[in-house]
């Protein structure tokens, strides 16, 4: 994939503004944050697959049926999930009140919440925060992400130009606003014209590479969910150019994401080539970034490099050669036909205290491949997720 | 399962009797075991599914085809795995040198080693070291485990009668020689009077709800290996009875290996009942014990409940009924139809700063139950595994 020109400033589409303010379910910080289209937006979504969803979640699964959003209204501390019937029904209410600000239905409206699970939703504090917001509408992309930030240590946003349209990405996740979960919300805008059912392809796509290959901690949200809003104001742009720069753009974010994962001092990529199915190779991608023995070898920049061979050997059921297969950090072999090689200790020790580890696994039976994101596993994790008092 | 009456000080079966030394391997501690039976034993043996297993797992597959044991021969500190060829050849050196000191063939000995991987096995070493280790055979169990510990806190052996025969568990595990992977070796001696094939049955049936539960860091060693040995010397003991002890045994060794898991402050056993199917309660029984954010909860002793229902809900494949979902600390209801209950927090916090922390999940679909066992997740782990100088 070429290059994608990235703007140094991310800006909105045409069309898009936020704005973001503090109404008092974090103690100082922003906490709410409102997305809109000044015209009916074509939108597509994902949302996770756990089994408890939360009501956001539920709610949200109806609402992009529709196929068309106006606005997207966002609260962090507090996730809504867990709570029942009444968590549907405040989610419902936080939807009307939203779209009664913005001037449109409901139905037209993404519910995200994000936070701690159980907890019930102030809906009247959310309700009550969301008057007059319309009236501080910007175009900067920042200004709304810091109404949905938690614990990330910076807004994510990312915009770039393809054709005569813009896409931006505003992101969070993986940081958590009180260790709960790795929640990941991401919204993307363009101004670029399709329809739903297009974009819920193009988004499909994207996200199966990117966003569906990131793993912070292995445990999966209730609350992930990320949309695309289409406004058409820049008019047609290639499908196929616009499925590049979306997909270029959905990796970059992924990776802001994970290398801003918790308690982490490293981005790590881990390249899986040479696989008998893109099954096989995201599966031992997969277990790859999830390894915590890999995870502490990258934090500790410790070439311990016989657990790459562990990992990839409890992929029970993919198709494993021991002889063909090799391994490189940060291009270095280290191993090579399922041996150990006599590598230069100090070179691939410097290699693993670069801020970007790839990891790439060679398996020599096959010609699928695929990529997988996360960060190595360090005490800030342990202290992020055990000194926190929850309720 | 009723009591089963463990001696207070372990000892090993009729005509068992083991051995260890220093032969240099590590700097100081003991590295080379020896267990040997007076007379030939029937054995069986589970092996890692890890696909790079290691030369000693390789060779132990061959060996224990002949269904037929007269000694286990164990090193510490050198795993050799990914060795190739030449491994394999030096494992086959190993069995030769200790048949040829303990006066059989070495097709009835059994060889592991457990350590580094991709570090040639200083075979030398080890063919001078077993000479004359005969003549330092001794009945204490604890003798041998001391040559097969690695950062184990504590040498780990049970014993307990059924019958007039005695069954003994030695162990070493889930502490690394050198942080590499959770390397779990389990050797099982009785002299109750049973066949290979029985054996192997009876072996397999109690790992299933033992060893095979067991994780503390969901990453799979390529060396794990577990093998019982039947001298006979005490006649025949009723099946039902054996097999009941051997895995009320293998049970409390399981919980012995998660315990002293690494940097573990806390026992985790994750209980699952009213699941569709076993295979259900063990995937999320499986799933809850290896979740980073439930593991530092417990770590943490922070009643940050959410987190069950997400780790819960991650189980894409299993049939989950948020409304029937209900789960218990150590006997307190912390969520009641996958909601939250408004549970006393002292209380939930004082029960998970117990060294045995119980986590029950009820799904409520049907009657199948399974337990898995593990630990805590703490900065004791990270340190362990990712400051040490692996080469």
């Amino acid at each position: 994939m070429h290059l994608m020109p990235f703007h140094d400033t991310p800006v909105l589409p045409r069309g898009f503004r936020c704005a973001s303010r503090h109404i008092g379910l974090k103690p100082a910080a922003k906490d709410l944050a409102l997305f809109v289209s000044d015209v009916d937006a074509a939108a597509a979504a994902v949302f996770t697959r756990n089994q408890f969803p939360g009501a956001p979640v539920v709610l949200g699964r109806e609402t992009i049926r529709g196929g068309v959003l106006r606005a997207i209204v966002v609260n962090s501390k507090v996730s809504n999930v867990a709570t029942g019937a009444e968590g549907l029904a405040r989610a419902r209410r936080m939807a009307a009140a939203a779209a009664a600000e913005v001037g449109t239905d409901a139905g037209r409206v993404l519910v995200c919440s994000t936070g701690v699970i159980g907890v019930p939703l102030p809906i009247e504090k959310i309700e009550q925060g969301l008057r007059g917001m319309q009236g501080e509408l910007q175009s900067d992309p920042v200004i709304g992400v810091h109404g949905m930030m938690t614990t990330d240590t910076y807004p994510k946003a990312l915009s770039l130009r393809v054709g005569d349209a813009t896409i931006t990405w505003v992101a969070k996740g993986s940081g958590m606003i009180e260790p709960s979960m790795a929640t990941m919300l991401c919204y993307i805008f363009t101004d670029a014209a399709f329809d739903a059912a297009t974009l819920d392809r193009l988004l499909r796509r994207a996200v199966h590479v990117s966003f569906n290959m990131l793993s912070v901690d292995s445990d999966t949200s209730t609350s992930d969910t990320c949309a695309l809003l289409a406004n058409g104001l820049a008019g047609a742009v290639p499908e196929a150019e616009f499925q590049a720069a979306l997909t270029a753009g959905s990796i970059r974010m992924t990776e802001l994401l994970a290398r801003d994962g918790e308690g982490a001092k490293h981005l790590l990529r881990t390249i899986v080539r040479g696989a008998a199915s893109e099954d096989d190779a995201r599966r031992v991608a997969k277990t790859l970034v999830n390894s915590p023995l890999i995870k502490t070898m990258v934090f500790g920049a410790d070439p311990n490099v016989g657990r790459i061979l562990m990992a990839v050997g409890k992929c029970f059921d993919c198709a494993i050669r021991p002889e063909t297969t090799d391994a490189f950090i940060n291009g270095h072999a280290v191993v090579r036909g399922g041996t150990r090689v006599d590598f230069d200790d100090a070179a691939v020790r410097a290699a693993l205290n670069h801020e970007t580890v790839d990891l790439e696994v060679s398996l020599g039976v096959g010609g699928a491949s695929a990529t997988a994101y996360g960060c190595d596993l360090t005490q800030g994790y342990i202290d992020e997720n055990a000194a926190y008092y929850s309720s």
